[in-house]
């Protein structure tokens, strides 16, 4: 009999990641859209783990990438990711300080969870938690951009 | 209580390498060097896990590389490849199709603990197993190129 959720929660702390990004949109309340993801990718010939992930978590999408031939597996929906998602790595943390991005994943996910984030104070608080997150030095915008943008 | 050892699973099965390479050497009896190497790779700001597997292994280095900020694990010791990490990875089997490299590397350990690599056919027989694994394709040699050259 295998540990699964331990062998995923080792494998997302190689290959998966905790997001957030922040598209301009006018049509939004506040001028900004908001999408929290956790996507795991892989190579098109080593696909299954994804699959085993998928079928784990019962939810998310699994779409290929036919500019680097990588497959990418994803959850966006905000109640998979609190009903799901979170309470997986809360029971089995990643051992990296991925696990850090994880910990600011889950703040903005509590804001979203409450409706913070159709207010300007709680918008502004997520963007500095997602400011925070590894990776963030790829990020097109500063964060100050989005803020100063806010309706 | 963690199940570090499917942790590690996980995570080699994304971030891990199961590796046989193979140099010129006019000083060895068959004329060529032979180093399977297990090896797991990560950025430093994230290098923790590697210690973890370090740890769990017992054995082992950890290297920097500063041309690219990696930091590498590696085990090359035959008796250390053949008492720790085989066995572990035979409990705690890889669910992507990186297991295929890994049986074939326990082929070629299993040929080198016989003494088989130090004759012509031994070896012939461990570089056709090295070259069934992922990632041959960025060899610089063909097998045939080391096959000939066998003394």
């Amino acid at each position: 009999m295998r540990n699964i959720e331990e062998y995923i929660s080792g494998y997302v702390d190689g290959e998966g990641c905790f997001t957030v990004t922040f598209n301009k949109r006018d049509k939004a309340k506040i001028g900004w859209e908001l999408r929290p993801s956790f996507s795991v990718s892989q190579n098109e010939e080593r696909r299954q783990v994804l699959d085993i992930i998928q079928k784990y978590f019962g939810c998310g999408f699994i779409r290929r990438d036919y500019s680097d031939r990588t497959v990418k597996f994803e959850i966006r929906d905000h109640i998979q990711l609190r009903d799901r998602v979170i309470p997986h790595f809360e029971r089995f943390p990643l051992l990296s300080n991925k696990q850090k991005d994880f910990e600011l994943f889950r703040e903005v996910c509590k804001i979203i969870d409450h409706g913070g984030h159709l207010t300007k104070s709680g918008f502004i608080k997520i963007v500095n938690f997602a400011y925070r997150m590894n990776g963030s030095g790829k990020r097109k915008r500063t964060s100050q951009e989005i803020i100063r943008n806010l309706k």
